[in-house]
């Protein structure tokens, strides 16, 4: 299943996504059509567990059948970001694709070094932006604008000390994020968290797809395009640490709650590692893709 | 004014702090003896704005009056973190005092470099706890663990780019942090991040001291004991990079909002740089204190 959150004028809704019918309001679907009631946000759906995932789940299945179930056409519908209203920092890794390690190095003139575990930081809720909203330039403090296509996985139920074999049992679903990095402000303060945490430098979304569907997150493709060239062309397989290692070395120690969003990382073809660095400009249109999610289209904007 | 988070019950009530008389439940205090309302959190009521404030501030001087309106003993009142309910980490600032940052290059076999600008990290909110809370010792993942003292900011005012001149007329008030750090998970991960995020790893409090009453955040003694024994004792005013300055550089580009809490990093005396390393055990206590705020009273627990 595929779910998305709207804009129905200044409201938000919590919607399933059909490539072919449009976009179904689950929440007054599952009233109508099941007399159940489900939470009207994603987030307080994924909070209620594993059954009123399923009662959504049955209701997009009856309106699949009838006709007049109330499909919004999707070139009609503005999609948000997935989960608005968070409770914490998107938790992201770092330095998790050889080849992206590699041209890191090569950019700093440095030899790789290899992490030996999965190396995290995070970025601030006012970083998040839908699929299709601008990011803004912010000239006057960076001149190095990077993009960075990610699968991001969402926590499904809370946990700590996850064991690798146990990590995926704890997942909702996956969904893209573009870590938008100013890396001569990454640099300059040392920490990451600077320069990943400019306003509107993490696009998420389109939708999530709810983890039963999109099965092993190993094995999917990620590209990203700049004004319709390509620039990162990977695979999820490529991944140092993947998705379990992820979970069992965050929640270390770390109780992870549903809702919570993991960014995993970033494979090669980033504006630093280009000669010369392809840096984003405004105007610049970025294409964020995961294969079986979806697409970010963000305009960088002044 | 010394506002604080205390419990009622399973209940969080907004409490104004007087050191003779007790906590006022100023909400009500504000309905019964001004006729007027007020919010019902710290959170809340920094987000209502000055006008709020000032409601609370004049029921804190009617109920000091008068005998009959409702004061606690301060001894019979469980004190909470101040403000619950987070919708995102805690902003750090890492390596802040000179002193510090020597002897943590010493105890690597480094020699110090000093930051050009605020090096940032963050903590989750799963990381808070109140004033006399037990901090986990986390014995399965850290052999390292260690404490430091901050004094923190309270931001009262929404802002980006916020200028070192204007940056005092954002803050709301002071409270300390402890900013809790398993050295060996800070080191094995590179970022700060994953050391500083376990459980428990935030006390924050005792209580809020709103910025005109606290004066220049510049010029107060802090303090960290372990058992009674005295393990840091420095001032604010050797912030290498003061509250103005953190300020200015956090919001380049980043929008601060009411709420938000900025800990501003922690001066010598640290376990790690003790010969040999006086890392915290299951039993110790740890008593971090900013003059003019109050002490934050915690046990390290299994």
């Amino acid at each position: 299943m595929k779910l998305v959150t709207y804009k129905a004028g200044k409201e938000l809704r919590l919607g399933a996504w059909d490539s072919e019918k449009g976009i179904l309001d689950v929440h007054t679907a599952a009233r109508k059509l099941l007399a159940q009631w489900i939470p009207e946000t994603m987030r307080d759906l994924i909070e209620a567990g594993p059954g009123a995932l399923d009662v959504a789940r049955e209701a997009l299945k009856v309106a699949r059948e009838k006709g007049d179930a109330g499909w919004l056409p999707i070139t009609a519908t503005q999609i948000a970001t997935p989960l608005p209203g968070a409770k914490k920092n998107i938790f992201c890794v770092g330095r998790n694709y050889k080849a992206h390690i590699a041209e890191m190095a090569r950019s700093l003139g440095r030899e790789p070094d290899w992490p030996k575990v999965p190396e995290f930081f995070s970025k601030p809720p006012t970083t998040v932006v839908g699929p299709e909203d601008g990011v803004e330039r912010h000239a006057g403090h960076t001149e190095r604008l990077d993009y960075e296509v990610e699968l991001a996985v969402v926590i499904g139920k809370k946990g700590r000390n996850i064991s690798e074999a146990d990590a995926l049992s704890h997942v909702f679903g996956y969904t893209v994020v573009n870590d938008i990095t100013a890396r001569d402000a990454q640099l300059l303060h040392h920490q990451f968290f600077k320069g990943k945490s400019f306003d509107t430098f993490c696009p998420i979304g389109p939708c999530v797809v709810t983890a039963d569907e999109y099965g092993d997150p190993s094995g999917h493709r990620l590209t990203l395009k700049v004004n319709g060239q390509v620039r990162q062309d990977s695979n999820t397989s490529d991944l140092l640490f993947g998705v379990p290692k992820i979970i069992e070395a965050l929640s270390w120690g770390l109780t992870l709650e549903p809702g919570d969003i993991i960014a995993t990382g970033t494979p090669h073809g980033v504006a630093a590692g280009m000669k010369p660095p392809g840096w984003l400009q405004v105007g610049d249109v970025v294409e964020a893709e995961v294969e079986g999610i979806g697409l970010l289209r963000n305009k960088i904007i002044p």
